[in-house]
């Protein structure tokens, strides 16, 4: 087979690829709601005889951070339904979105697997005319809901990479796993994947992010530092009384929180390596006259480390404790998300240059570099090192018409073109049957 | 005139009263909103062809504490229409609530002034079919407000004592205020009523509350030991910043908000009499992985006497700005209610007493006693002592089904009519031309 | 027996009381070291052949609080020899200062206790040489302490009106104890005193200060309003680290007992009365590079009431629990001095006017009024109220050269004739066979 | 010259090297008391014919931090004279210690200095007879002071470095400096040398320290990563009063530092780089039942960079400022002490590893690595390098007896040989003529 070729004709689906994200773009769903976007990609994938897994068979229950009430998840399955979609498939979802693409290539070889997130932000569109999305009729329908950090352009180049990879699977080697991950916001969906098992056979692993500070054009092969991460919602429950008439009755829970808050921010010193810990949001009490019985915190401790990140995750729940003792209150903790820390393999590096070399409109390739935040990749990437297999993860330049998470988000179509033949031709680095 | 045989007489009124409160039960407002409320007591005191004065002729413009932003009045003035109130009265109020009947006995005396407040309370009621308001029909219509504390009582009160000190002017002496005071709730109307000067030349007055610990029958006549009180809002403004990737760009308004709560709490010890402060909300922080640019803290300062009051209130400000500073925050603080303290005029007792005395309902007599809180009565009791004048504060028995500002708060009826009889028994011991 | 004559023969002790007020003035000893002072009370008992406890015999054990190390009690029994006490009487003491003189009046009648308080305070007394007690040579020889409280005079006082009952102690009835106790600075010593059982067949119980805001002439029959306090050491204990190259490592103890304190300070909100928090002294840490591995805090509780008391120092305790828990620290803590709220009774008062009025240098009388601090004698009146007896406290009126505490504090030395009177006066009111 | 025998006759002055530097040990100096140091210095280098500068020429009295009172002063220079110094020499250094030997070698070349630091601890030596400095008699003579850092090894060190330079002058190219540098514990001293200008022309700088955790016979060649740091003194003064009578007359110093001590702890988040903050010791009133009315904190901050420091310090001095104001407290700071960051330069890595190649002790040469913690020479390698000058910071192995700054420290004297030796055989590197 002659690659090159191959990666040419891709561009005949230039136009189904944009139009795919446009109509993700439409739709965006966020963490653990993304009832359209899955069905749409099952629908396709088995539109062309390509098997999926789906829903229990790649969640592990223990491990769905974040997961919304059954309420909710209705008014989203209902919503998608009415947008659309095939309201079979979503039955058969069962609740859980999410999906994972496997192609058989029949060849003796070994398991790659990429990954692909979905979920959007909540953030609302700025429906300035003017914005692209707008003008061209493609613009959140979802109020309170934007894909503002290009998971769109994620799960449509997922998409037309197994399309493309489906193709030519006779002239690949091993079997191919594509996951399509829920939950990335928040850093919620990975863990829950990484624990059901379906990663444990993966030699190759593969993923990366549209943007990121790198523009149409750039390429950086192996991405480094993610921080290890987790998100804790504490509640703090006190005692409320009248502030004026008995205030010696209450228990106050702000006070606690405040002290909690206090104490947690000072974690931060550690000569291993960077640290953090966020108080995000805070909020408490019922009125002003009344000694608050409810606070709640949204937290996130993080490390360079894992051994770092515990560290200060560990202060943080002494201090949530302690906080609440003093002032007599109880406190609930809850894991919100969670991202190891990770590192990309120099193993890859090789067949990701290779694989690079051959696209023309990537004009500046950088091997390496860090990364200012946490991935809840990295859990994936983690779990394949872990038995031996070798992860990285790319940053695909794209131009970007505002910050990431910002509601004038958008990404330069163009780059989608760039990252699926980039896969492709990693791959064919990897498992190309080359005689 | 028979003043026993004219108290009996009243009872004529008792279905009409009752008619009169479960309307104002059925169309609860907030302070400032009374619209519907304000334009019935104005209906109805013109059509007995009582003077009356209202809007800006008894209202300082300076001392609208908590006054509502004019989109949110729009939206209640519609309503109140919407719900029977007369347009033209309505647009005469030009936005402001509240009214004072003025009745001129023409016979020479002093100045009497009486005050009833008539806005609810920000709470949505229990809709439980058992509920005599549910059962009967009249509980109420507008969202999330519900009269709770008795006002619709206190409002229905004022406007039939009205009428019946109307029927006997010519037997009475001087001039007689009755004031329907918008916006006690959150201590925030009194104090611009004060300012207006209405009640610069009275010479008694005379308020009360329906329940407040005390049964059916049961009368507290003097009430003592108001706590002068200010209610603030303090806004924090820091700088947000990228919780991982710079947190060292932020300025935290949460770590200041938290900061000065805590300061702020330590400041109640003082061995001239109570002192009382209450951080009794918190908010800030927009997400978990964002440095918080801004909080929100409603809080209260109490004290026995105003010189503690004020000593408190001190420190919560100099905590404010010294935990701002702290973080390089900067705080903005509105003060959103104030009451002053204040005690009943033992003169007054007698009057009280013997008017009590010719009601078979009151069967427990009380001289004085305490409060536990704050009521902005106090200012107008304080603005007419100030001048020379004598102020009661009576606690007028009533059986409630639930705690005040509780969804199930319902008042004893009986107690309206009570009330009714010892007013104008009272006001004729004051005022009766006794021959 | 002639009581007005028998007062008047009294002035005969005047030189010699003031010459033994002198000689504890030179010779001041702090709480539970006042070796010298007991040995030569016990010294003047015996030579009187009045019967007198001591040492074990009048002490609980377990109620030691702030206790000195022997250590430092060896030298203090040194030092007491050597400026004259009677070795063999320090010996007998074992350690333990205070005494109890046993009047047996031999008639029939109630169980009389007095209470006189002995120990000197942490002061270094001012040296100038116009002071009274320098000019006059009787100023402290005892480094660092000071009868700066009056308490020379209160023992001194104490002895002499043991003298004067023992005279005339045929003429009186019942039993009379007199007590002698140490440590009251830091309220220390009574409760010791109480849980020994000693007051527990007590009928009557009188006590008193000499000064307190009351001058010369002045005379408060009833102080009421004692506060019940608790005096707290807590030492926190963490685990220290290079601050520079292994903060992680470190446990806290700095930041622990910050957040306690602050917590602790907002304990003191009370609508049953008046309560206090102070942590009056804070210590920690060893070098300025170093994460503190220990931290000290001195602090007392005080109440209205031993209930309010008893819920501020619940909320210390937690605070301190729950601040050395945020930091993986551990506390300590340990009752340093106690003392209970207390009034005194009105059936006393009768009497202490009907004494009083003998006395022509008493020249203003009054009859109740409030305190503004804690004494220890409020253990031992609530002791002896528990049972049923009646108890008084009273302010004796003596105009003082400085504050109380302060080290140019001196007495106005003709109250301790006034004092004597009063109590034998008030004694033979409560004792006297007057046939 | 034959570079080769010269090192080998150096052996020559292995006794009078150990026999200095056991003179020094029993002399210990704090910074800025270092007279009998500085003189014995100034007197072997006078015997010698070395010139030397000294006091005033050789510091900038603006940045003297932590310089002692007078009083001090003359106690030390009195025992220093009393201990055997020349008076005649101390009474010309005026009160200031350090000195300046220069070298002018008569040929061209570059200036180079070199920097040995003389101060000792404030730690009390450790004298069980075993210890070697006790059974050689040559513990220290100075209660509580030590040199536990081996500062006297580095000035004895500097000594006969000087010395033998002076013997090979001719044989070397431009001028020497050789500085001896007082108060370097607590980062004092080098700031003030820098400042006068006395490093403004030079070229070449090399310093270093024994230990630092490497062993007899290693050498790390160039030290990196020293942080950038400054030491504060804050002392919060605020209104004392009485904690139970009127708390609402004080200002709580102690609550200010508490707040100001957990605000200034939560800064040290810095994605640039580490950054530190300790409150190293606090303490703070003066009685358990007056509300304090000062209090007083010993912090330091350190950054990675500058950058990082001075973002910290400036969050401290609001924090401080901030928390002085939340209670009605002024506070006023004082810089103890500061160094900046700095790293070595590349440059002097070659001559530095062929002049230790000579060296046949140095069994382990290691070319660079980290540094935790600071160290003011650090200031001196920042000025030299502000103009291009390259400077290099060695830390020459040396086994000890317990950790630095430890009451049973000793540096393993072979350790000074190697390092007369390694100093000189890089100094003939750079400025060797050659031939």
């Amino acid at each position: 087979m002659d690659i090159t070729s191959y990666l040419n004709s891709l561009e005949d689906c230039r136009e189904a690829l944009i139009h795919f994200r446009r109509d993700l773009h439409r739709h965006p769903e966020p963490g653990w709601k993304e009832f359209y976007t899955t069905a749409r990609l099952i629908a396709a994938l088995k539109d062309h005889g390509i098997p999926v897994k789906y829903g229990k068979e790649i969640l592990h229950r223990d491990y769905l951070w974040g997961y919304p009430p059954q309420k909710e998840l209705d008014v989203c399955m209902e919503r998608a339904v009415s947008q659309g979609a095939d309201a079979g498939i979503i039955k058969e979802m069962d609740g859980f979105t999410g999906a994972m693409a496997v192609i058989e290539t029949g060849n003796p070889g070994p398991v790659t697997a990429l990954r692909f997130d979905i979920d959007c932000n909540d953030v609302g569109e700025d429906m300035e005319p003017c914005r692209l999305p707008v003008k061209n009729g493609f613009s959140s329908e979802n109020c309170g809901c934007m894909h503002a950090c290009g998971h769109d352009g994620h799960a449509s180049l997922g998409l037309f990479v197994c399309l493309a990879l489906n193709a030519i699977r006779k002239d690949l080697s091993g079997v191919i796993k594509i996951i399509f991950q829920p939950a990335e916001e928040g850093v919620r969906g990975a863990q829950s994947i990484a624990e059901s098992g379906v990663l444990d056979d993966v030699d190759w692993f593969l993923s990366g992010h549209l943007g990121m500070g790198w523009k149409t054009g750039e390429l950086l092969a192996l991405t480094n530092g993610f921080l290890s991460t987790t998100k804790i919602d504490a509640v703090i429950t006190g005692l409320s009384s009248h502030a004026g008439a008995s205030p010696q009755d209450g228990h106050n829970a702000i006070l606690a929180a405040c002290s909690a808050t206090l104490a947690m921010h000072t974690a931060c010193q550690d000569s291993r390596g960077a640290a953090r810990l966020n108080v995000g949001t805070i909020s408490g009490g019922t009125g002003r006259n009344v000694v608050a019985d409810r606070a709640v915190l949204q937290l996130e401790t993080r490390g360079e480390t894992t051994e770092i990140e515990r560290t200060v995750f560990d202060r943080a729940m002494s201090s949530l404790k302690g906080a609440a003792e003093m002032f007599g209150c109880t406190v609930d903790t809850k894991i919100m998300g969670s991202a190891s820390g990770a590192d990309s393999d120099d193993a890859l590096e090789p067949f990701i240059k290779a694989g690079a070399s051959r696209i023309p409109e990537i004009t500046r390739y950088v091997p390496s570099g860090g990364f200012t935040g946490s991935e809840d990749a990295a859990y994936l990437m983690s779990r394949v090192q872990a038995h031996g297999g070798k992860a990285a993860y790319m940053c695909i330049g794209c131009d970007i018409a505002a910050p990431h998470h910002n509601a004038r988000f958008d990404i330069d179509e163009n780059a989608l073109m760039t990252g699926l033949k980039l896969y492709i031709s990693v791959l064919w680095e990897l498992l190309g049957q080359k005689q």
